[in-house]
């Protein structure tokens, strides 16, 4: 069945998260986590890092399909530039494994998890925790996120 | 003698310019250009065709260093967005290519290229084609932009 990637962006930390549609139409998390980079490194040292790191989940998992938070920022600029250049990054890797990434807003992941767009982050992470059926709620943070794209684009497509 | 490739990155058009610095301390452009895509095309596909054009360039000239505009934006941040992205690939390219990417902002190109940071855009092209000794000022803009920051590099980094 199904096997879907979905990935939070970030200069720092990227969140990925792999979801799978069984059979009688349930989900499973097949892996999730992160990929961080050393604040160290040069900024395109770091993102050859992010590539590379990718590029191997991607190599063992072969997910079917996959989708990418897509960010709108209310104020800084410099974080948009940062981030951006992560997610050219991020969208480059999916499509050259053949996968043709879909995105998804913030609101749109809120509204397919938690069922409204005005959702708090605990309230989708509880929802990520149920409708995995784990015992915890997944951590870090933005390997959740990552978890509830991939909710998303399964449960916006697989009807 | 060290060949300089300047990228002014962009979501539709990305300035590409390769200039050599003579024994003789003079510079001289090698080549020059666009690399498009197609609006048709989806944004993970124009991210690849970047990539892979990017990289075309980097095999045929293979040049020793390299330089990249550094962008900052007043206001929209969606453009800081979708310019991170190529800039993210573009970075990831020449990194790959094993040469680690400078970066200089337009008014340190303006500095080291017209001589002082609040010059205009047609004094920075003139500028360009005066010390590669073309005959005209090179087109379209983002390739004569690329030029100036090959320029920059060039003259920042060879005393």
């Amino acid at each position: 069945m199904t096997l879907a990637l979905g990935i939070d962006p970030g200069t720092a930390t990227t969140g990925y998260g792999l979801v799978r549609l069984l059979p009688d139409g349930e989900l499973a998390a097949v892996s999730y986590g992160i990929i961080s980079t050393p604040k160290e490194a040069t900024p395109s040292a770091r993102l050859e890092m992010l590539f590379d790191d990718l590029n191997k989940l991607l190599k063992k998992y072969k997910p079917d399909t996959a989708a990418v938070e897509k960010l709108f920022f209310s104020s800084n600029v410099k974080t948009a530039l940062a981030v951006g250049q992560a997610r050219g990054v991020v969208m480059l890797c999916i499509q050259k494994a053949g996968i043709e990434p879909f995105e998804y807003t913030p609101n749109e992941v809120k509204q397919a998890v938690a069922g409204y767009g005005g959702a708090d982050k605990r309230q989708v992470q509880e929802m990520v925790r149920a409708l995995l059926q784990l015992e915890k709620i997944p951590k870090p943070d933005d390997a959740a996120d990552a978890l509830a794209i991939a909710i998303t684009h399964l449960n916006t497509t697989r009807y």
